[in-house]
């Protein structure tokens, strides 16, 4: 899998893409990362890539012709699956999204920033919008990482137990169960006699309930679905 | 305010934590952010921080010993008005809670990492779990520089525009209207007559029924609030 990151501040993405998961399934070659920076369009002797909004609002928009020029220089070299924009407002990431998107080949993520991008590059070139929650951040940066974090980690290859990710939360519709590990007492606090037991029938039953107990009492809408 | 991050990967925090509005914001004293490795507080000669779960589940358990010692020490210096952690099983953030604990003083975040954290920290020493989104990611750490970049952005002097703050999604439970900037024609594109038209009274208008439009089409639930 190829993802291509576009970005007004590309330092920002350096650190969360360099690390763990991510860092080792790129060593592998299991996913190639690449990160472009918006600026190397710009015609602007400054480099400058944002301009005030028309209506004369507050805030700056991203200018239309270095993302333009960008995207469509990397379409020239490959099929994109997805040209993927980053913003508050889009239907909201969620796991299966992120199971949908690992499949992919080449995906794309223009990173949002400033008040937002010029409207014409989300109408005419982008093929999908996506918001990781309902708050405002400072850029799309970190919802890309966030994104091709949840996606890397489901290739096959990239974990090193891939028996743990079928178990996470939501993967069923289900809250993880708790989990505990030693020492078994702990400034007086101890764990659940049946996690000590040795019966993996009575263990696997335990957290099938406290998994649907919890989910019931912190999130019941993921039950309805 | 005062902001300490707790992690087993602290070096996967720098480059979100020290660009774009965060580093302006402390280098400006608005905020002060510090993380801290979970590992210097481990006993271990390794300085391991996981172990197996009980009941043998996949993956690894944070443990509890090196996270106990390090909020115990953190809280002896001071009054945490929040002790949160991470979690994909828990209430998801949103607008709401970040204006919320954008007001706190001092806040303490811990992040997840591998199958989770020995649930006796949860019911010890957390005193608020937050999610931010129904999606599985490596660890704790992006979820923390989201909650950073959404609380710190609404602490005053962060923002060189205020008045911008004010006009993102979700502060009015409406998404952002669209945005346009210079040129007014690109490839065959233009931009909405109204906006051209220097009559700020039909421009406001406008763009109030174009935030009213996009949030009934992808986001109706918002509406019902």
């Amino acid at each position: 899998m190829r993802i291509d990151i576009l970005s007004v501040v590309p330092e920002l993405l350096e650190s969360p893409l360099n690390h763990s998961i991510i860092k080792r399934a790129r060593e592998k070659k299991i996913v190639e990362i690449y990160i472009h920076n918006i600026r190397n369009w710009s015609k602007d002797k400054y480099r400058k890539v944002d301009d005030y909004p028309f209506g004369g609002e507050a805030g700056m928009v991203l200018m239309i012709q270095p993302v333009f020029d960008c995207i469509r220089e990397l379409m020239a070299q490959r099929n994109y699956d997805e040209i993927i924009y980053t913003s508050p407002d889009a239907p909201v990431f969620n796991q299966q999204m992120a199971n949908e998107l690992s499949l992919k080949e080449n995906i794309m993520i223009l990173c949002g920033h400033y008040k937002g991008i010029d409207q014409r590059i989300r109408d005419n070139l982008i093929t999908r919008e996506i918001s990781i929650g309902d708050y405002v951040l400072t850029g799309g940066e970190l919802p890309a990482c966030i994104m091709t974090d949840a996606i890397v980690r489901l290739i096959p290859g990239a974990m090193s137990d891939e028996s743990s990710a079928l178990s996470d939360s939501f993967q069923d519709n289900l809250l993880a169960p708790p989990v505990y590990t030693r020492p078994a007492e702990f400034n007086g606090w101890g764990v659940p006699e049946v996690l000590l037991s040795g019966n993996h029938a009575k263990i696997r039953e335990w957290q099938e309930q406290q998994a649907y107990e919890r989910t019931r009492l912190l999130r019941p809408d993921l039950l309805e679905e």
